[in-house]
């Protein structure tokens, strides 16, 4: 197919690799030019509105404000031609969601949400699970796209906004299981245990899986950079959960907590230091060595 | 081996069935003398001192008052002949570890501190993790037992409280798994995924597992009863935890939102139900159908 | 003075009362036309524009979203005449007051926050505390019209935006000493003291003055309406000062927690009651008569 | 009369001092001799059960422990003859409180719980807020010798521990009110205003009131010594707080915040200084100057 693609960060240069191994046309757009340039296989163009056609486009923005700037305020929506699918892969807040949805909608553009779980080394070997929001025939349409980057797609339902919300719920639970982690290595090592050793038991008990062997890895050995995922990222993502869970008039006070513990993280300077870094948060809080 | 065993609940009586399998002689007591007498291939005895006897003796007790009562105010420890190995396998409080391993010294009685991770069914398959604290060699002395009974003993170390500390963390890294998982299927549900769904997604993907598979097959289908672990004793050990966490100066927030959950799920009458529990009380703060 | 007012809720009225007293012309908007005709001594106006003349204009408003529309949308500023100063007494995000300091300025006219410390009753008295936030020189301008509508005006400097976080602030010390007296009652009665008895064990003691004493009655009685200050706008202030508090990472876990108490509060349908009902969530929460 | 006095700490020598300027008999015993001999018009006495005697005997200690040494380790209750009445000022656990009870009443020894509101200053000018739990005849007794060293006694019912359990509630409120005050002057500050204006702001507003005002002139001078009330004793009251909050089933999650900011506080060495050092506290999570 002759898609589009928009946001060449770590992620989006991995998927759109796959997307040109799978044989497709690939005009890709980047805001700094140079990852578009150097993308092999892809043809590299001068503005969202020129990737903002052909059978579908894909975007894969950093926030809220890149997909308003590259999407709307660009131009581009406003100048796609009706029929075109727009898979959007980002963690966005709901609100944004929805009105991306509405606003496609006016334009007769197709709208799917299509956030993804897994890192840079999983989106390379098309190993990604897509969470799909959106009408199902249009996800039927892309499907052999999506094929082509992941290994699964979960079709959440009609509403592309569910499936931001529920990708929002996802990393609220990883940064809980991190905290949790952080805490009780903490405590255990308080008593004596060293860290390393914790982490052993834990994961090879039972907590297995790839969240608390891949980030408990990191706190044994507190090696924090670079970072696979910035706690200021993972502090976006959980302040969207608790907009997320406001508007939906639900609670969420373990979510408040592992918030303030990323915005404390952020707060003394470990922003840009992987997740795991809640390690070194819960021992400065505890007077210990960090 | 010639072994004594205190305390029959579902787990000691799963564990004892082990060792007598093993082809171990087991003199076993229980508080209410019913379980005791159906220990099949076991010899039921009259008192703790009776079981306080042989080459070890193990004891598997609800909590810090049980343990209190049936070895020090039975007189069961001060009758012990020196030599004897005391292997306590109770999930109790640091504190009552130390006065326990004090006690057992100036008693001359070895001890060891061996709580496990794995409930009945586990241990029925013989298949626990045994956390154990304490000098190398007498747990070299009882590891055939311990084999026996188990699939791994990790030797944390010299000190017998810092397994139970361990223990402990574990147990609040469950409560947390947990109260993540409710809440973050509330959030999804609000948004209109139905509990299934969010369940079958997370565990198929990023956190897979006994801990979030078990427990959140139970939330997707609001089934409490019968308790695997019941609300109101993962209550009594996150107060435990955050009285390690006390006397160790580790502040734990997470451990305390995990811990006013439970309280609530306690107040609200729910605390004999399932851990998994905590499904509802999320559903309920909520305003949410529970 | 020749002023306009916009926005005549239950401050506004009681404040245009006094501009009125106090012998100034004020030309009065509100959305919908009833309160305007009604106001005695005020000439009603058609259009925010209207009311955007003159010497000053206050405007009163609910929250952000009001402000931006009577304001911005409505065209009233970017008609405004250079040298008109608007006195903007509305509680609103930290973001937006920063806005509209730059919108303002932009179109040449002056801008002071100014929100107030006080509910109606006090409004209607004269008796506000006024937090001042903008031009020293603007501010002299209309002090004569704040000493019309309040006691005392703090001038907390230069910066607008400034006022507007000072406010949120003492709106979240508000509303921690609530959800505390709340707790502390719950627990109390708990014990057996009823609620009256300990209301009036702490505001005779350690905690005299209006906040515990006007809440604090409401608690003792468990009459939580009509609204003095509705739960579900102590929300939204709550959701605005942990914006604030995210902007400036300065994490504030007390400020989360009167958050999600309100957030439950709001979500089991008591938002429309006082404030105060932070009591009944107490009670609720530990399965005991509200 | 004839009374005794265990226990000469600051508030201990304040209060005996009253106890003789109103012409009272009074034998003094304290761990440490020293205090003992240095009262001025009392009786220094070599052991807590001569003391234990007379007409009254008056207790104030540090904490359970110290209760349970001087009271019960030392043989002075199981020699006290029938009819005594013991006054026990400190602010124990709810749970010694009952234990006490129990044990005065086994002894034929009237027990008053009589815990104060108020620091040494207070006492020493015998305006002491008395919270007392008791008989009321017994209560009658001895009011004349509580008007000599208090302004108000307020009987809240027949259960001594009642009294301790409201006493824990308002320590916890007290711990709320700094914390909050901590985090609001760290909001405000990070938004440009003076520790000093703001809370000169809020105590010349809604929060007059000895602990607004005098903790928070503390927190505007950043002098957190030396302390009228250690953070270490505000961090052992709200585990009292928490340990009567879990046995009466009443979650409290702003106390549990407390008691964490408090518990941080301890490990990061500052739990000698005045409990206003919450202040420090949420200046450094927020990695701004302390």
């Amino acid at each position: 197919m002759d898609i589009g693609f928009i946001g060449l960060g770590h992620m989006g240069r991995a998927i759109v690799a796959n997307l040109v191994k799978a044989g497709h046309t690939v005009r890709v757009w980047n805001r700094s030019p140079g990852p578009a340039q150097e993308a092999a296989g892809a043809i590299a163009v001068g503005s969202p509105a020129a990737a903002f056609a052909g059978d579908a486009v894909f975007s894969m923005l950093a926030d809220d404000d890149a997909v308003r700037e590259a999407i709307v305020a660009s131009g581009a929506l406003a100048q796609a031609k009706k029929g075109l699918v727009h898979v959007n892969m980002a963690t966005v807040s709901v609100a944004l969601a929805e009105e991306m949805a509405k606003a496609h909608q006016a334009q007769g553009v197709a709208y799917l949400a299509a956030p993804v779980l897994g890192r840079p080394d999983v989106a390379a070997a098309a190993k990604l699970n897509i969470l799909a929001g959106g009408d199902a025939k249009t996800l039927a349409h892309v499907q052999p796209l999506l094929d082509a980057i992941g290994q699964k797609t979960w079709h959440l339902g009609e509403v592309p906004s569910r499936a931001n919300a529920v990708k929002l719920a996802v990393n609220f639970m990883l940064g809980a299981a991190i905290e949790a982690t952080a805490e009780a290595a903490a405590l255990a090592g308080a008593h004596g245990l060293e860290p390393d050793a914790f982490i052993k038991l834990i994961t090879g008990t039972v907590f297995p899986g790839p969240v608390y062997e891949g980030y408990g890895a990191r706190i044994a050995s507190s090696s924090y950079t670079p970072a696979a995922f910035a706690a200021r990222l993972a502090h976006k993502d959980l302040r969207l959960v608790l907009a997320a869970a406001g508007t939906a008039k639900v609670p969420m006070p373990l979510a408040s907590v592992v918030h303030d513990a990323l915005l404390e993280t952020v707060a003394m300077g470990d922003g840009e230091s992987d997740l795991a870094v809640l390690g070194k948060t819960a021992l400065r809080r505890a007077g210990r060595k960090t």
